[in-house]
């Protein structure tokens, strides 16, 4: 471990909100994510040698990954440096954590590399840094998912504290990527300031009901449970053809469909993998008449998050 | 069972919201509540023979008791009818969920006489017709927690959906009530319609943490979460010294204190039974400076709802 000089990890993509959980729910999925190569160097501080997937700034203080690098070496000072390829396969601004992996993996890789000097919690904290130059907003409903893997809640940001609810065997993501663009700052300026508290207390039934379900394995109250009443409406009318595709993947038997983060990826939730590819062809079927491009994901939702590779 | 003529039933004492769950959340008092006695008439009907404690209407289409008793009797129909006694010793408006005890003993009283034709969630509906007439407003937080006992989440009112959750052992309630009159719809004028998307964010986040931390007996989170952004601020303004009660109450080791319903009830929790009565005692000092008459109350949560005595 203290020898160890080259690093190489996946970084999930991640799903936030999670319909009834607007700003503290998240998860991971299994098989969707960056890699990252991480390497010690003589020379103190983080340099950016590679990025490869999608243009992003080398810059280091623009650089969401090595913003939270930056952020964990301030805190240890160590006698070198690092050296940090990203293999972005998450495409910025997807909706499905793409910042999100980026922080993480830069602070969980050179955690591992200085031979753990911080928990889960601490790396929390740090990956928010980078976090917050993506979004300009301060939150962990992506990065807690990916660094503690499984379903997470964000219960509180100050100081951080993060609960790791059951995340129930069997459970499937399908996501659709619409390639159009919605900038999280958009995405969050179309939400209203004051909700009804009447529908406060729906979704605070919800939010209830999906962690009991959670706890209890309990599909159908699962179903029953994955509902939005905040800000689903609002944002839902920036994404071509979600109304379709929430009605027909419900039609056919997913657990629960929603916005993934910000949008505009929407997800669904599935029990098993046959029903997980049956909703993924829905979901093909419903862009493919547009003349929109798309991505589509199937993935086990993760137990785990950011891992050594 | 098919040949009972007569039952005595205790139906406890409820606190709902419960903090962070308003309008959804709440548990029974083990040694706190209402005695009733059903007996089987020849005369169809209901009649209300008896009503001890407080002075409550005789008539049966004013009576809550009697109001819920009729809604179970119009879909069974017997040949034959019931006589009720109340012996009331929760005060109404009292904001520890005295008519949902009344609307709650005389079904669940009924239907033992009846040989049970009907489950609880069916209790439940039924006695909301009760609960209607004393407040105006439909809601079973007070209901379901007196049927089912327990902690328990009402998920969904159409159609109802009632969660049972977990009831830690250990776990004592500590109520003061202050003998000041504050009206049901009072207290409900006080809350604002509109409440903002950040103090909804926050309290979605202590619901979640309390529903998590009673499926994992962590009593440290449970004193995180029993938190009210919403309605607290405003209801408390209502109750004298309730900010003292709080602080002082918390600061001796409480796990939670807030308002208990509506009010002027205010509830604290406690780990063990010495505390409780600890935290009894800091509740008595608060008041005994004041010219406010009070009465107060220890117990353990109930993990039952109403019984047969």
């Amino acid at each position: 471990m203290q020898h160890m000089n080259e690093i190489r990890v996946f970084s999930p993509a991640t799903v936030s909100n999670v319909a009834c959980g607007f700003d503290i729910l998240g998860f991971p999925l299994e098989s969707v994510g960056d890699e990252m190569v991480v390497r010690k160097t003589i020379k103190k501080g983080i340099v950016i040698t590679k990025i490869e997937g999608f243009d992003l700034p080398f810059e280091v203080n623009k650089n969401v990954a090595s913003v939270s690098a930056l952020a964990l070496i301030d805190s240890v000072k160590p006698d070198f440096g690092f050296e940090i390829e990203i293999y972005k396969n998450i495409k910025p601004g997807s909706g499905i954590g793409s910042s999100g992996a980026s922080a993480t993996s830069s602070v969980y890789a050179i955690n591992e590399l200085l031979g753990r000097p911080f928990n889960k919690l601490e790396l929390t904290n740090f990956a928010m840094k980078g976090e917050f130059i993506a979004s300009n907003s301060e939150h962990a409903d992506n990065i807690a998912p990916a660094l503690f893997g499984g379903f997470t809640l964000v219960k509180n940001l100050h100081p951080l504290e993060i609960l790791q609810l059951p995340t129930p065997k069997d459970l499937y993501v399908i996501i659709i990527h619409p390639q159009i663009e919605i900038k999280t700052s958009e995405s969050r300026d179309i939400l209203p300031k004051m909700v009804s508290l009447s529908d406060t207390t729906k979704q605070l039934s919800e939010l209830g009901g999906l962690i009991h379900a959670l706890h209890t394995s309990d599909y159908e109250l699962m179903k029953k449970s994955l509902n939005d009443h905040l800000v689903e409406k609002h944002r839902s009318k920036l994404i071509p053809y979600f109304d379709e595709l929430k009605s027909k993947s419900l039609a056919a038997g997913a657990i629960g469909c929603s916005i993934s983060g910000s949008g505009p990826s929407v997800f669904a939730l599935a029990k098993g993998k046959d029903m997980a590819i049956n909703i993924e062809s829905i979901f093909k079927s419903v862009y493919s008449k547009s003349n929109i491009d798309f991505a589509t994901y199937v993935s086990k939702i993760s137990p785990n998050g950011v891992v050594t590779i």
